[in-house]
């Protein structure tokens, strides 16, 4: 099975590393979450912009407050992973991605989630979305409405 | 505001790694999960048997399927945390666990969550439950009905 | 083998977590420089002060410059470990610690180690140690030379 | 500052993840471990193999049984980094690798490391490297040599 072009989807490739991993001989199921972040910041490069400096320049963190995910099949050691994230959902002081993991060599869906995250200060406090960025973001959300 | 002792949940405490930690301040989200593991390990123990041993002797794992986590309060570098676990759901094939991550010192609670497991053996097949830890999380799940 | 209590010794114990192991079955190699963290943090309640503390109320960082370790035996899921951690070497500005990691059903020496430190603020600038607390760590260096 | 094309050194890029930071700002410093081990893998590939082949079809294993580290300067969120390996000595039944990690932008170099290794059967018994793979490692090393 070959894995359709989605232009919804930005898409980001890794390697299984041996540390991520776990006795039973498969990835240990948290590592995904850290796959999930890596997808979210290449989101934000396929739209202009640098998760850091967004936390940098306009003091907007990103903190996940609701998380789930869906295990299908295991990802082994030094399997090839596409990590496939996209935006759903898009409000002044949150947002919503989903993602897929994908073994690259036979494009197997490997597993699914979805996290929700609210916008906060660097002191903890709620805030709104910088403009600046929650353009780019919105544009994105737009895009796979339209779809 | 103190924790009640709630007899429907196992107990375990640890205490915040550096290297659980990122450089928000807070620990990273997915270290939770690695948490609610131990939360797990802990449940077993508390009712007699070794989940080590549920994997060597009868050859039984017991692979996340789905999971869910929500995030309310952060914990922070060097926290005492309370893991409360519990089973929720025990099916012949399948169990599903309960956690509450609390912040020891003040019995904030800081983040909730549930896993759904199903049996495997050590090739990757279903299998049921080996009975002679079924019975034993059997006996939890009762005793969390009856309350 | 039992291990003698040597006074010289600050001593915490953990067991193995799931994720910390690795698919060849064993602990993977980088948890026990986190292992050697929590021996140090729990050095320093020994002596009467929180690392977290000393970070916070004296903005004095103690970032690892260079470290050493040697694994003799593996560490494996669910072994019960014990982290022996003592203060080798004391400067104004700098600080050595050496390591022991042992199996505690049958006191095998697992891993040895020894990391240095610089003592750091918050903005990365070398400064000296907190008196407060160089003095603490100071009867720890006195201590372990007298023996 | 630019890098010299080194030809003795094996090169892979990756960029510094969320979770590998800790709350003090910057890497923690047991991931360098992990990014050793990156390095590794990846001069496997480039001498024509696959370190996770070696392991299931010759049954051998490189566990690591000492090291030293070098902490210069730290690594940063989101940071580009480039790990430099090679070999520097091949034993029938040990092998020594170097490592660098340098910040892409600039060329400054992070750390420096040192790992020895032994060969091992998955039972945990020493063995003679498998020759198909010591002859790829072989090259290598006398190609170091000859520089």
């Amino acid at each position: 099975m070959k894995i359709a072009e989605n232009p919804r989807w930005s898409e980001t490739r890794l390697r299984v590393r041996y540390a991520e991993t776990d006795h039973s001989g498969v990835v240990y199921h948290s590592n995904y979450l850290i796959w999930f972040e890596v997808g979210r910041v290449e989101l934000c490069r396929d739209h202009g912009f640098n998760y850091r400096d967004m936390e940098k320049e306009a003091d907007a963190f990103l903190p996940v407050t609701e998380l789930s995910v869906k295990y299908r099949v295991p990802a082994r050691y030094d399997d090839e992973i596409l990590i496939r994230t996209r935006v759903v959902r898009l409000r002044s002081r949150a947002i919503t991605f989903e993602y897929q993991v994908i073994r690259e060599k036979d494009g197997t869906l490997l597993v699914e989630g979805k996290t929700d995250h609210i916008v906060m200060n660097s002191q903890g406090k709620a805030r709104a979305f910088p403009s600046k960025y929650a353009d780019k973001m919105r544009e994105e959300e737009t895009r796979n409405k339209r779809k």
